[in-house]
């Protein structure tokens, strides 16, 4: 017999973290037409330019690109067993940029560098602000994001690290957008194929859209989904452990409830085939499995991209919400908060001009 | 705060429709051996044509062709939001053709007319009646179909349209058989490989084949399905909405149990490879999640095809059951009636000679 | 009305099998990257070189090579129609090598050949030996393995064959390993983006390692995996009728519990990259859905590979639980038997020098 090994990784907490830090994160992946194909039975997203190959070569892409999402929570997950282990809530994310089209074929792997620490005053916790990167295997970035989790401490006397908050833009500039979107042939863009007739200048500020479905979550699907991203996070899958915790079941993965919401954005943002960025998202209250996501959409702001005739920029605010049906488009913050809203997602999306 | 937006699709009621409309139909899709593999993981059919590549080249296949079904499903998917977004029932298929094989990297788009209106004496809903075309990336027709369900209408006062029944063929003829299916090389056909010893000419009409086992269906799996073939039918993804509804839970996709028939069908009939044509099929029970699915068959006809001597044609009628092994041949049709079936599909499907 | 067919296959009986009997297995099976992405949504392993095709080139092997275990499940699935459809217990394995890498694209079909049998003194069931070989398109063995089986009897009454079991070595010996393992560079392995810095010089013969996390099992889960690898045993899918069986529910294939214990072992054995061989494996008490499966490791041995500096083997003990964390290290063997363990296999795992 001998003593317990020290192999295992425990992950970081917060006493582990310094400013200016930069940490490579395991598993490098390889994104296939079967990851597509899984992502797709999950979600049911119906974007044209990810569908159909013939539908993205007519407009100017190389084929079907993969979905936005697909690749955010793909580089996400790499983060998750250095910084989020240890977690005890995922609180935002900011200045999430597409920056490269991602191809089945395609390798990603991630770097996070920390930004920001920020003990809090009850001294068990702090905050890390990390910007987080996904490379490609020429390792040009494709994605570029922030994001902020209150991490635990191994050890509540630890000395706190020096404080520093990052200034985080509210949103990306337009003039930021579209590097993962090549010229398109917008007069190429087949709207009955699409399926919206509606086209970038067809939509004004301050718009309402009720996307009308729901989708009922299960154990398996969300567990299926976050195991396709190699993300490790305990709460998503040991049923075990946390029917003696905080919620009593799993937690659903945050970014499950974004890519059910995207899907559901069809009906109303059909053309809107393109998520070039996101400015923030917050999840708002948790989801769990057997709970029916609901979701509406308003368009923040509309802009031109400088240089470009062939798309225009959506920013989008959706509210996702569980067990509730959204035509009366509930929200959640400050006064008349409502309890079923779960996500609060603000993002930059492109249509065919 | 602005007024809500026109942006959503509510789909069309009956009094949309116009006999000889013709709608191409969103969203087109590059199937992928990824699709392939979810379908597989769903559905687990052993036929070998389509799981070897080496066993389909072997014979004179370029490569292993996608299922039949998943072409049929990923086609009738397409459909669904122009369709039958807000039909109450889908009552049957007639004169189905598969015209031409589908292979991993085609793209898929389908076209439907409709040949049909009925409107219900209680004026609440019409039959509509479709010829749905699916296509592929050359524009040639991979699929033909009719089928007709029942629409409710958006106003009970809006004037009916025209009244018109379709001719439909009560079955598919041999001379219209196997355009989907190259000339193969029979004797190459290996049956120790392909799992049965059984050849087109070791059938004959009349037997009755109980393929004994059963499986089971989650809530996972068939919304896995049918987000996989971007089939958008409310009834089947949200239990919010349907725990009001008529069954108080979520109807699964008729389809859902055609694959599941056709593969619990290999055993007994494990060499009809390729199913040519579907000559009917009705729903005649809804299935939900939770009920085991057993099926067995009757060989109704045998048909050589003209000019081939490499394949012959059996006309098969399956019918599927819920919570009821089929060892005494269960049918629904007049008296005698069992409740347990679901579905009686009459199909051709080719076996080598 | 005729008389029932005669079609379908009810499997082999303790009585059917003769020593030295070989047996194609049907069905042959292209394993394709879509195959590959459903085994990483189920199980979500994160080792390097089965991740990435570029981490993979780098090292030395021609792309991302296709998982061990979804090799093994794929072969093992072909052989149940055959040897396992009337068994009442899948007993063990051993002398289990793998013997050539497996890519995407690849087809596999399988063989089996009678080494033992041994009626049971009940005379209600035997054991039966069987030798199986897993082949690709070229008609290379890409694995070889012995599995013994206990199988129901047709007819109690049946004459017994004639009694052998065979001889079987308790572990594989070193200079059989690494076959499936192109010589690699070591050097190359980035042990930042395998997520371990343990290479096989850091781990030490009794070393014992808990895996810390757990994972739930849903009924999804398991038959999504049971019917990729075309494995047809009924107890896995048919809840009408287990409901009135042994357990009352369906049963978990065995090697589900396998392919998550490797998974989870990641968390320790991040370096462990390849799986050379099992020497032996017992299932030891039944999986069912609603279980969380946790995993520990033993290194039993470590063994350097005849001519190669490039890699050694650690022969591991992985014993798997459910609904019990493994900091203590349980086990299940004579005295002290833990019933929470369901597994206890014992491989030679290779890892990078």
């Amino acid at each position: 017999m001998s003593a317990p090994s020290d192999k295992t990784s425990a992950g970081n907490f917060f006493e582990d973290f310094r400013l200016g830090q930069q940490i490579r994160h395991a598993t490098p992946r390889t994104v296939t037409s079967g990851d597509v194909a899984v992502y797709n039975g999950l979600f049911g997203p119906r974007f044209a330019v990810q569908s159909s190959d013939v539908f993205a070569r007519k407009i100017g892409y190389p084929r079907a690109p993969v979905d936005d999402l697909l690749v955010f929570h793909t580089v996400f997950g790499k983060t998750v067993p250095d910084i989020s282990l240890n977690a005890v809530a995922n609180l935002g994310y900011a200045n999430c940029r597409f920056l490269k089209a991602v191809y089945p074929g395609d390798t990603l792997n991630a770097v996070s560098e920390v930004i920001g620490l920020k003990e809090n005053s009850n001294r068990k916790t702090g905050i890390v602000y990390v910007r987080s990167r996904g490379y490609d295997q020429d390792g040009v970035v494709v994605l570029d994001y922030v994001r902020w989790v209150m991490v635990r401490k191994r050890d509540e006397t630890a000395a706190a690290p020096e404080e520093h908050v990052p200034d985080l833009p509210k949103s990306v500039e337009p003039a930021d957008l579209g590097g993962a979107c090549p010229i398109i042939n917008a007069e190429a863009f087949d709207t009955a194929l699409s399926g919206s007739p509606y086209r970038f200048g067809d939509y004004k500020a301050g718009e309402k859209i009720d996307h009308v479905d729901g989708i009922t979550v299960e154990e398996a699907d969300h567990m299926m989904a976050t195991r396709l991203y190699q993300n490790t996070a305990r709460i998503h899958f040991n049923q075990f452990t946390e029917s003696k915790g905080r919620f009593g079941r799993r937690l659903i993965y945050g970014g499950h409830a974004i890519s059910l919401a995207r899907s559901l954005s069809f009906n109303g943002l059909g053309n809107a085939f393109h998520i070039a960025a996101i400015n923030g998202g917050r999840h708002v209250a948790p989801l769990f499995a057997g709970h029916t996501v609901f979701a509406w959409s308003q368009v923040l702001a509309r802009a031109e991209l400088p240089g470009r005739a062939d798309v225009g920029a959506l920013r989008v605010r959706t509210i996702a919400t569980k067990d509730r049906p959204c035509a009366d488009f509930p929200i959640k913050s400050g006064d008349g908060d409502d309890p079923a809203v779960i996500l609060d997602l603000d993002y930059w999306a492109l249509m065919p001009r």
